[in-house]
């Protein structure tokens, strides 16, 4: 049996999702799953749509942008889905969308402000916003750099608590510990990034919630005091 | 058989109906429906997915936050449910949505203007909203102090002609004689939460309508003198 | 057999439209279907959601207001029914909805003006909105007096080109020569109403289209030298 | 058997796709489908209904706007379409709808400028749209006319890059390889305009992406360098 079907599977599932939840169409977007104990993540296959995706088409990748397994060729974007294996030690998934209202902040090139508790109960401050590349960076090896402007984003913010970015210009990229986390904060993104839009068109005025109301929302959810859910 | 059983079978209806309506992804949202004569009310577990709930889930709760039958944690915002029953005499059920629109507009710690007659339908003045937390009622009882605040707001205004609210940078809250209304509630919110956003768009200086029309859609179908349905 | 019961299937049918077509909810919303030669007309009961509606609920009016038959109360809005084919001679239904961007219109108190060839292939001119009521007429016979602020309109508009208009404040009102085309042209102004709504989002200096625009297109579709269809 | 069969049946298949991805309603919007060895192309009959519509429905029409098969009159918009097959040699589809966002920029009479990268993965600059008819224009053959106005704007670019443009006052037109592509370009059209249309809400002052980023992602996916996809 091929040794990473269990892999394939699961980034396969979590492709799907991203359709069920009207993330993406035809062929944008992609969900990676890796196996940090082999040091390898499987990926979707470049340019193929989602209706006719079949989970043995995952392509298997090494960390170094090698591919390990797998008939097709993988996703253009999987340089920067390696780079953030690489570098964000013990994530388990990657998930990059064409999201309509997170693309629309990355294509204006702002990050989204944290305007209530459900922002808060997901992630501890403003959703960041990487650079804008330079004209090397895009001549040059171009999803390489996509990964590092992502990482120069998070010199100074943890990936553990901040597990989404926008790509100026580009669109959103979401991570976690499985590729269906990834998903999930694709999903719950998107729902920031329209409800952020609203709430600025209703009061342009408004300004972040308070520090403590970010600190309780976020603590209830994550952390050793949290007290949500059924743990 | 369980006592509570058929409670939380109410419960369990009403929370999937959140679903049915889009108000609510993933485990943000939750309803309960209260027994009055004993005292309780059914809630939602918390951090439970809407798909994998079942109605044995529900946790059944007194007015002072006592699980007084149930296996699973209750809702987090169970307390702000448990101060509603005590105080909004007669209700029979509480709805809490992150629904979109209607969270705009409490992120953005406006009240909902009474731009049309849908609106006066449904209650005969704006959609208030909280007051914004001090930084001790954040770090204190916090569940509780969102109750509270919306106490605070029913000071001078009927719960039983305004059977909803929004609570300042988190979302709306919404009750009735059963669960089922406190849905019905949530679901006309979200609907005039856009449709008032909208008539902003296309006319920023419309002003609210006639106190006589809001009287005439209100009493339509509230009060004695009600003449909308087959009653 | 009921002597009305095509007539009643009629208005049944088209009231399901409208919630296929995602124009109402709940109890929102009626459509009717006149017999001309009878002069009666069958509309929806009150207050009943579209969800237990039958076929057998539809209640038969007389163009006076006068129940003719059926065992329900027909909708609050009979009365602005009867008016309308009281005085707009031959048309054979009337459609009334809570649609979400032809409401803000109507809120907004704004006529809809002409901006493409969509609208002016549907009618050849803005889509009016009525003054706001007097506090005399809402006080007095509210329901009739929707109607006289309908007629008021359309004095100088003919009926038979413009099958629609707003009542301020309230939502649209549209008629056809059937149940069905007043349907179709409730579905058709919320699409207007969504697209000049987004036409003057993205440029507010943007002018009505040329005359000479609006007869071609509306004269494509409409009169005796039209060319569209298969007539 | 019909020797249009086949191209019938393409055309059929992508007029229900543009149902499919909800970019039309009751008669708006048609697609055709060409076969350029026998100079002819088969298109939606004139104000049939998607719902009613047939395969065997479909009209045979050649570049000189002759129907050479079929029972029903060809789409009001057919001599548009000709034009199109007349002059932009070697397309094998084109399509035609009023989808919401993309008919209301046509309506703003504004192009679509380029903002992020899913609209370079598409084409190299902005959304053309073409200039307002004069009044001669419209009085005269106009259905000639809108294909004279698509032609004008493309005197400077190429329609083989840029596979889509606004009519002023009207809506999009799209065109590709096949009639599948043309369904493909309107779809992906849609969901710019929408994009464009937010991304300009969240920040104005936002500039068009750099020529160097429109190059990456354009050739990533067309020409010789291109590397997007299994080819």
């Amino acid at each position: 049996m091929n040794p990473y079907k269990e892999l394939k599977d699961k980034a396969y599932e979590a492709n799907l999702k991203l359709v069920k939840h009207k993330l993406v169409i035809y062929t944008f977007g992609n969900v990676s799953a890796s196996d940090n104990s082999k040091g390898v993540f499987a990926i979707k296959p470049s340019g193929v749509s989602y209706g006719k995706l079949k989970a043995g088409d995952m392509v298997v990748v090494d960390f170094e942008n090698n591919v390990v397994e797998g008939k097709l060729k993988p996703s253009s974007d999987t340089k920067t889905h390696a780079i953030l294996y690489k570098n964000f030690s013990g994530i388990g998934g990657v998930a990059h969308t064409h999201s309509t209202y997170a693309t629309a902040w990355a294509q204006a090139v702002k990050p989204i402000p944290i305007l209530g508790t459900t922002h808060a109960d997901l992630l501890p401050q403003e959703v960041p916003c990487t650079k804008v590349m330079s004209d090397e960076q895009i001549k040059g090896d171009y999803e390489k750099a996509t990964g590092s402007q992502i990482l120069e984003v998070f010199k100074n913010i943890s990936y553990e608590d901040v597990k989404m970015t926008l790509v100026a210009c580009h669109g959103p990229f979401t991570w976690g510990a499985t590729a269906e986390e990834a998903v999930y904060n694709s999903v719950m993104l998107e729902d920031l990034a329209k409800s952020v839009f609203l709430t600025l068109k209703i009061n342009p005025q408004i300004t972040p919630i308070k520090k403590a109301l970010i600190q309780k929302h976020y603590n209830r959810k994550h952390g050793k005091g949290s007290y949500y859910g059924q743990k």
